[in-house]
């Protein structure tokens, strides 16, 4: 077995976690199994189990790849639009039933599993990172007092949407999203951030 | 079996629900049988499996136990005081070994059964509602504009430490619930929500 990118490791890699992700759009957490992921994905069970082990290692290992992708930061020339497409991307995550079982996948696997909880933990650090260039931007430009958080500013603007989903579990819109945007960003010029 | 309050069936529904607490603090919800459950509470296990059924229906009668519960709301004689009262409330929940698995199994157990996701949804709908009485006094006091969202206002307060115990895994303490609480009020005081 090779590890080279492209490699045959790297295709088996891939076709699991695709069907990481399409088994739970279609069962959810709950019905996620080794041995299904395996079936779908055209590869022996054994050799899932010796690479994966369990299913919250395959969740990890899914967010882990999600997060080497490419996630484009928004850039629409001040900091309120920037802010207002984070939160609408976050929002309209949550309402497309094909991107919504991952994340929620996650937040239980990480209250169950340390390697989930490490992947989740490293997933949102490495996109608050991303996400807070559109801050830093902004504080070059002036939109924004120059000792302000930048991670602090992307986790307000996002928090009430994650809050409505997993905690009292009440719809988000792109209304929503903007109005925890907005919220956000009169903090931050307040200076309170 | 009699239902009368304080009657057989609720000395056995309080003790099996401090079981579950007891165990849930120290198993964590994985680890949660209906079994140990009933092993501690010193009731027959098929008692528990005929009134309760799953894991997951305990800990959802639980919840409804905690929500029928008082809840004192803070007056401090100012809406940022009673805010960030609410604020460190919830901040100081997370930080309380004795009191955290209980909103972590929750969560987990709600993306996971409709009983327990519907508990999870009365309970926060109770407490939002509780807690949005420091915002209407905070408008009939003039402190804040009239057409102000009390209850949106609450969420806002409370999103930011949700979001780290259950989406970023970063820890929450007092400083973090104070400029929560101060976030949400400057967005209020601007008339967003």
């Amino acid at each position: 077995m090779t590890s080279r990118p492209g490699g045959r490791s790297a295709r088996v890699r891939e076709a699991v976690l695709h069907a990481v992700h399409t088994e739970l759009v279609e069962r959810g957490y709950p019905g996620l199994t080794v041995e299904q992921v395996a079936e779908r994905a055209g590869v022996h069970k054994t050799t899932v189990y010796r690479r994966w082990g369990t299913v919250d290692v395959l969740i990890a290992d899914a967010l882990d790849h999600t997060r080497e992708t490419e996630w484009p930061v928004p850039d629409t020339g001040t900091v309120e639009g920037d802010l207002i497409a984070i939160a609408t991307e976050v929002a309209d995550t949550f309402a497309d039933p094909a991107r919504h079982p991952l994340p929620v996948a996650i937040v239980v696997a990480a209250l169950q599993s340390p390697r989930a909880r490490e992947a989740k933990r490293a997933f949102y650090a490495a996109r608050h990172t991303e996400a807070a260039k559109v801050v830093t931007r902004a504080i070059d430009r002036g939109e924004l007092p120059p000792h302000t958080d930048p991670v602090e500013l992307i986790r307000l603007t996002c928090a009430p949407l994650y809050y409505r989903v997993f905690v009292t579990g009440e719809p988000v819109d792109r209304t929503t999203a903007e109005r925890a945007a907005r919220a956000a960003l009169t903090a931050a010029r307040a200076g309170l951030l």
